[in-house]
């Protein structure tokens, strides 16, 4: 068994160190600037086909980004060669087209690693179409940023927090993919392919970062019974089909509430409402060459690995199989629906204004269809838990305020407990 | 796609009335008495072979027990036949054989269904080696035992509880495999079988019933900072290796602390150490229907289903692979461990006494080497946790106790969290 790497930095190098432990041969490695590798052991190449034509079994990809990973992959699978990939970027921006490639080609593509990279729960997603017939993602699919909002509620300004998950290796040197909410915009469009919404791109995605977020929000948020998290969500119910990628308030009955740090964490809801909770490490060199080495270990087996199991139900679905749709609940196809906002839910409002009493919030609330549910004032602010109601409604009551002199952050309400 | 059913039980109707919708037609069934399904649909047939021989595509056993279930299953494998089985007596039981005469017969054997019914993990624990080379398992694997005591501790009476389970169809009419924990048993042995532990048989598994717990018991957890769950839990460290199927304490920090319910749980460390966490549905007869078409569906895409796939690498590591030595962190062979005995772990005592004083008994315990590292006294009992310490070590101060007149309940501590 021997492989290809395209690519030879953190991760690439874990795999490249733990391949042999498994039996598994590393063969040579695609980088960039070979003179930066000059103690390892592996075949460097600046021709990315090279290693592809090396005589391997399955080719790595743990580059990064979109291009020359994508030519690559289409190059390896082309040739019949199976490939295992840890790029959520690559897959967000060209998952359908490359799962295509493969099913044409009948050769596997694996992408565990992608999203949760400890957690193995793709290959069920993407082959069980009960499974992907979720209703609702909800997920926390970035380490970085519940790192740095973790510290954040702590007490720390967004700059302090950032620098300490820097120090400790945890974020990029540049590391706006992560704050920005980009990253989990990403993994949340591999979801949604998976979930049968094959249109879906990562632009679609509404999305807001971190950085604004202060010890105040979080003081609010927790008067409510709550804390704030980075969370991915979307949801996939007939006529109520949005997408987000940013904070959300998270009530301390649900989950999620009890992770911190870098954990990652990924909640299903089907149409019967039993939520599916997978948890674990997110990201990590070693974490994630455990997967990618699981991943190649299946398509060496032949298991799971045909490009059948992991782009079929998928690709079934987006193409607007009623099987999908009937699974679903309802005979509703994904594959047509928009994406572009937020899905409707509660909001958090931490509003701070010295005009506006808490009787006449209520009533300008109530009057613009998102009413308060409870109110809990503090010393600069006050914070708001509304009813259910769309992006659009929320947004607009928002501005209003802003128009009468308030500072407002609206945050959606991740799950469905309702705040003692 | 056509399958055959053995058994038209509560979770054999389910399947029968969810597989139209995802386009499987449900051919004919097992049953005992077919007088007492005069409304079915299906052709009712009482020689099993006679549903495996007629023409079905995969055959889906949900009959229970091990006999005749193990009889037919071969006997469709050796057919060629696929087979989805829910069944964890009969897995636990003849999982190896079972698996062996799959890949002999080069057929898949599936049973996600068996184990967390709910949540996807088997196929990705049986095809996947690093994930396989958990060092450490720790699961809430029964929804009746864990609904119960929820509700022991809300301060019903066992009792209560179990009528309460029953009233809300949770438990069977015979529900002592539930309260024995000798269903938590069954799943562990197949948790352990796919870890490489292929010689465990659930009579291994040291096994506790909740039959016993009362209030107090939670509330002495409770002064502690901690709870009581049912867990399963087993250690594949070397030299360390041990099981146990039974109430446990739960550090508040711990995220089994945060279930209730039904809700069902796995936990798996490797070296490591960063934990994996599965929870969600773990029975009914909807969820498990759910998950048995999945995997019926995954037989049908030949993807997972190569009984290369589910049994290769724990059957590769019960023979004794270097590899999965390897991968677990140090040349240790699971194969060979005796699982018989409870982990060393920390313990929770409840002592019941009028004699001792709590310098007297920190005195005790230390010099028998179970220390105390927390003591607190309630009205009527002595709450501890102790430091690290084996089974025999911790059984042995327990059985001195009580013939010092005191009543004692110890339970292991789950998780490395120490509680505040």
């Amino acid at each position: 068994m021997c492989i290809g790497l395209l690519g030879l930095g953190r991760i690439g190098r874990a795999v490249a160190d733990a391949a042999p432990a498994l039996g598994i041969e590393c063969r040579s490695a695609l980088v960039r600037e070979p003179r930066k590798h000059l103690t390892s052991s592996l075949t460097l190449e600046t021709d990315g086909l090279r290693v592809i034509d090396s005589g391997i079994d399955v080719l790595v990809e743990v580059l990064g980004g979109t291009e020359p990973a994508r030519s690559l992959v289409i190059g390896a699978l082309d040739r019949g060669i199976p490939v295992v990939t840890a790029n959520k970027s690559l897959m967000a921006a060209h998952g359908p087209e490359l799962r295509e490639v493969a099913a044409r080609a009948g050769v596997p593509l694996l992408y565990e690693a992608a999203v949760l990279a400890g957690v193995p729960f793709v290959g069920a997603l993407a082959g069980r179409p009960v499974m992907a017939s979720a209703t609702r993602i909800d997920g926390i699919l970035n380490g970085t940023s519940h790192f740095i909002t973790s510290a954040i509620e702590r007490g720390a300004t967004f700059g302090e927090a950032l620098a300490d998950a820097n120090a400790r290796g945890f974020a990029e040197p540049d590391s706006r993919a992560d704050t920005s909410s980009r990253d989990a915009a990403e993994k949340l469009t591999i979801l949604l392919h998976l979930c049968g919404a094959g249109h879906v791109t990562a632009a679609d995605i509404c999305r807001r970062g971190i950085e604004t977020l202060t010890p105040a929000d979080f003081a609010a948020a927790r008067r409510l019974g709550g804390s704030i998290k980075p969370v991915a969500c979307a949801s996939l119910e007939p006529g109520r089909c949005g997408s987000w990628a940013g904070p959300a308030f998270i009530a301390a009955g649900h989950p999620f509430a009890h992770f911190s740090g870098v954990t990652n964490a990924l909640e299903l809801r089907s149409a019967t409402g039993e939520p599916i909770l997978f948890a674990g490490p997110g990201a990590g060199p070693a974490v994630t060459a455990a997967t990618i080495l699981d991943d190649v270990h299946t398509c060496s087996n032949g298991s799971n690995g045909s490009a059948g199991s992991w782009g079929s139900w998928g690709s079934v679905r987006s193409t607007g199989s009623v099987r999908g749709a009937v699974v679903r609940g309802a005979r509703f196809d994904v594959s047509a629906a928009r994406f572009d906002q937020p899905p409707a839910s509660r909001w958090f409002l931490r509003i701070v204004t010295e005009q506006i009493s808490d009787a006449h919030l209520a009533e300008f609330l109530a009057a613009r269809n998102v009413a308060a549910a409870r109110i809990e004032r503090g010393a600069d602010d006050i914070a708001v838990l509304t009813v259910p109601a769309s992006w659009a409604v929320a947004q607009s009551a928002a501005r209003t305020l802003e128009q009468l002199g308030a500072f407002v952050t609206a945050l959606p309400v991740v799950g469905r407990e309702v705040p003692r």
